[in-house]
């Protein structure tokens, strides 16, 4: 049988158990020309709570019904006259938290999973990975030299967002919740300094720990950790909006940056990324970030949960931050 | 006597006329190498306010005691021993809320007062037409077929802004306030459409007159208009933010922009610009626009008002939006 995750209701605010139910069905046949993936390894990401909404995004919101959307990475099991991928294949996609899935291989990317354990290919070099590797380089142009802050420091894209900025010569401070993952951000990662918004005043701690200011502000959070960033931007700077999980369960209005107008006293820009814009160049990034692992120069930690069953408590984790790197969850039984 | 208006007090919220004070006082001895000025013409704008907040900003704030700064045209009168400068000559520059000014002319400019109406060099010529030559085109980007929004379109800036768009070809769109404001943009100024944000909704006007959404926002106002033209931007839209003139008598918090996220879903921009950075490239823009001028092109109005003594009825226009085009006070008697 099948484990499907259905999503069965939009929810307002913090979703809720009952926002999806547990199917079991019948594993789909397959037509000519596709393959049935089994799923190993579910990505769960803060973008899937934007994709509940039913509002006009970078992608279509879920339907009600439909199995929840989600990056995933397993192994073909069956194959009906596919061109190119054959059993035994290792393919990643949008496969959705489901325990198989079948598919004409479009938008599926085949990988080596000797090279690195799977999951991996779900985290630093997959999405997250990627997402943090083009918003920093490309849109936050980091060059040697400058002074970048990052938010969500110690999540899935900000720990790699910091490590590309200090393989390139930046100097780095990370924001990130509790001493422990302030702790990892330094000694483990290489961070030049770390704020633990959870038990500091942000205002004074970036005083105190970026007293000249930011060059580049990568911002996955928004919120009052936003509004007190624009405050400390040097001229010509930029700030890249990546996400806004502090506002995603909102069921007020979202909260606007009231210092915004700090773009326009220090000639700062704020721009907004998507990371499939870049996916033509993602197996240039996904080499050169490898290598940078192999060196030793790029860590990853992955914060790996068990079962479909426990997706809703899992999920949970991304909006409470009980969880440090790449939140994955294994649905293989 | 040189009449000055003194600045006395930091307002909060809208400038009261205690705020300053006119005072009578001796035309200034001239130390050598200098010039006498004497003022025809101050510039009135929005930027003015900021400059009264004891707050970092682009430039130092007024000092309590200084002559109220601002942009002013005037003529040479008297000179000890300058080496370019002579009686007659026309300059403008940053000479204050004063009739006469002594300077040894660094910063100041020598402009052709037979080519062109004195006010016009603090006006289309000046300041806010170097504002809106810079911010259309080098923030802004435009290109020809663009759809371009301006907020605060009847003013002296945005009134540039527009007709630069339609001379590059673009679809433009004003934001004012009143029909006989939204009138002149379409019937004066060549704009396509044009919206009340006084009588119409901005969020449903914005809909039906720009269903295709919008590749430029020039925005000058900030607030709910702001956060309004963010729901419609197009992929890959500009953002200039040149100013934000109705949240600079607040005594609350600036309202932030909350559907920033918007620049996230479409790839957007959100730039700031400070005109003084282009200095360079003046000369040029001026001819260009002078030529503009010349061909019909570009049109310029001047709400022009009396009187060093009436500063303080006058500046408050800026924010009432009593007057059309660009705010200018004659001060020689």
């Amino acid at each position: 049988m099948n484990k499907q995750l259905i999503f069965k209701k939009r929810p307002v605010g913090m979703p809720a158990s009952d926002t999806w139910s547990l199917e079991s069905n019948s594993i789909p046949d397959l037509k000519d020309g596709e393959v049935l993936i089994q799923h190993h390894y579910i990505s769960l990401d803060p973008a899937m709570r934007g994709w509940m909404n039913d509002k006009k995004s970078y992608i279509p919101p879920i339907a009600i019904n439909d199995v929840m959307r989600s990056g995933s990475i397993g192994k073909v099991v069956k194959v009906n006259n596919h061109p190119t991928y054959k059993v035994g294949d290792c393919l990643t996609g949008w496969g959705g938290v489901q325990q198989y899935v079948a598919t004409n291989g479009d938008n599926w990317y085949k990988v080596d999973d000797t090279l690195a354990p799977m999951p991996m290919y779900i985290a630093t070099l997959g999405m997250p990975g990627m997402t943090a590797y083009f918003g920093i380089l490309e849109v936050g142009k980091i060059k040697e030299g400058d002074i970048v802050l990052v938010s969500g420091a110690a999540g899935a894209v900000g720990s790699v967002v910091g490590q590309i900025a200090k393989i390139k010569g930046c100097t780095v401070i990370g924001i990130a919740g509790g001493k422990e993952k302030c702790d990892y951000l330094i000694n483990d990662l290489g961070f030049d300094a770390a704020i633990d918004y959870k038990s500091e005043n942000i205002y004074s701690a970036l005083k105190e720990k970026c007293p000249k200011g930011v060059d580049v502000f990568f911002d996955n959070v928004g919120g009052e950790i936003l509004n007190a960033a624009l405050l400390k931007l040097r001229m010509h700077a930029r700030v890249v909006i990546c996400g806004a999980i502090s506002q995603y369960n909102n069921t007020e209005k979202v909260q606007g940056p009231s210092n915004y107008m700090s773009l326009l006293v220090n000639r700062a820009t704020m721009q907004g990324m998507v990371v499939m814009d870049y996916a033509k160049d993602y197996g240039t990034a996904a080499q050169e970030m490898g290598m940078w692992m192999q060196q030793g120069k790029l860590k990853s930690t992955l914060a790996m949960y068990n079962g479909i069953e426990n997706f809703h408590e899992t999920f949970t984790r991304l909006f409470t931050g009980d969880k440090k790197g790449k939140l994955v969850l294994k649905v293989i039984e």
